[in-house]
């Protein structure tokens, strides 16, 4: 990956989801989540993500927004052959470029499919806009694309799983963030919280969540430290794990 | 449910998830299915889902700009007890109104806490913004509270989804989207696109989509229908199975 240069803030990125079956609740999104864990190993930090419908004009107005914003905008979902597969022309629109047959798209796609297979509708998936870079898909042949700082993936989880593959080493790498999972089990997140503020308080650079987890057995907790610094998170750390046999000790 | 008026377009709606651990890739987002689920069942439309970090400005700018775009705004994550929830104090801040304890949350956490275990941390859950009404919290008692169009719900998905049963009900209901689920089998989408979107031009009123999962056996797709309207979904599914008939036969 590419060294950060010393000091330099770390990139910044937004994921778009762009597909109804995410908004009906057919499907459950993942892709989210893969691409967030990558980042955080590569240094990137994820900022914001949203999900919007295959509605030109609100994709659209998400990558224009998003793209302003952010080092880097990860799409996913809309690159595929049929009729609800627009997002290389709303990216098109967004950067006001025109989208075309690409003609290292469309010999990508001949890896895979005869004259006779490559249909107008497979052809679609060689549609590209102007001045974009290519991603390379192992997995269907069907590229996704890279324009100023948005990354156009597939949304089947494998694809947009390889296609990052391509991606991650040629991103902006930073100091990736260093996490401490510690169990507060069932030492309840109020009989902790205010010394956890404290505790927050008194160590600057490491972030510090509370998650409880409602199961059968009762609540357990999870208090989770995040920092690129690792010193700074193990005094964090220890002082929570402290703070945590104290409270035990007097149950 | 509240019977739409008829010919009223559906209400409509955005979710925003408030949490670091959906961004940080530790914690994967189930909330956003559910409540999509519910709300198309209950025939509001899901327009946009946004995830946002535990941080101030970037949940008032994400609350201000999704309430003022839509009919009902879903908000779930950071109000609990600890320093890292802050969406009441947030949600304050979007809507311009004072947050204090509020007398009828404290008595709900009051049928949960003594009042020896009812410290400054727990009252924190007692804090709302004023003018807001509460929703009641059957699993912890901390509730969650509705202002203007936002509704402020727990990360914890069974919170999350008790509360929505109490919301639900009180929500503009409309008629509920019909959907159709063909199993197109291992017939590739770039055989059947061209023929779809026809399918799907001559159908209006039916939304249309195409979705691979690429499986350890291969490519299985789905081809999805959605409609309110019963009788155009039956159509529209009928032309569909034609067409898979007809191209399975030629396979």
């Amino acid at each position: 990956m590419n060294e950060p240069e010393s000091g330099e803030a770390p990139a910044t990125a937004a994921v778009l989801v762009i597909g109804d079956e995410i908004l009906s609740g057919r499907t459950q999104d993942t892709n989210t989540r893969y691409i967030a864990t990558y980042l955080a190993q590569t240094g990137v930090d994820l900022r914001e993500v949203r999900v919007v419908p295959d509605a030109e004009d609100e994709i659209v107005a998400a990558v224009n927004a998003l793209r302003a914003r952010y080092d880097y905008v990860f799409t996913t979902g809309g690159i595929g052959p049929t009729h609800d597969d627009i997002t290389a022309d709303a990216i098109g629109k967004a950067f006001g470029v025109p989208v075309g047959e690409d003609p290292r798209a469309l010999s990508m796609l001949r890896e895979r499919f005869s004259e006779e297979e490559l249909n107008p509708a497979r052809r679609r998936m060689a549609r590209i806009p102007e001045g974009a870079e290519l991603i390379r898909n192992a997995l269907s042949r069907a590229p996704g694309f890279w324009i100023g700082n948005v990354i156009v993936m597939a949304g089947v989880p494998a694809i947009m799983q390889s296609m990052m593959d391509t991606v991650g080493p040629r991103l902006r790498a930073g100091a990736p963030v260093l996490v401490e999972t510690i169990e507060a089990g069932s030492i309840p997140e109020g009989g902790y919280a205010m010394r956890l503020e404290a505790i927050a308080k008194a160590h600057a650079g490491v972030s510090i969540g509370s998650y409880p987890n409602f199961t059968g057995q009762g609540v357990r907790n999870q208090i989770v430290l995040r920092s690129r610094d690792a010193g700074a998170l193990a005094l964090a750390a220890e002082a929570v794990r402290a703070l945590l046999a104290d409270l035990a000790a007097a149950l």
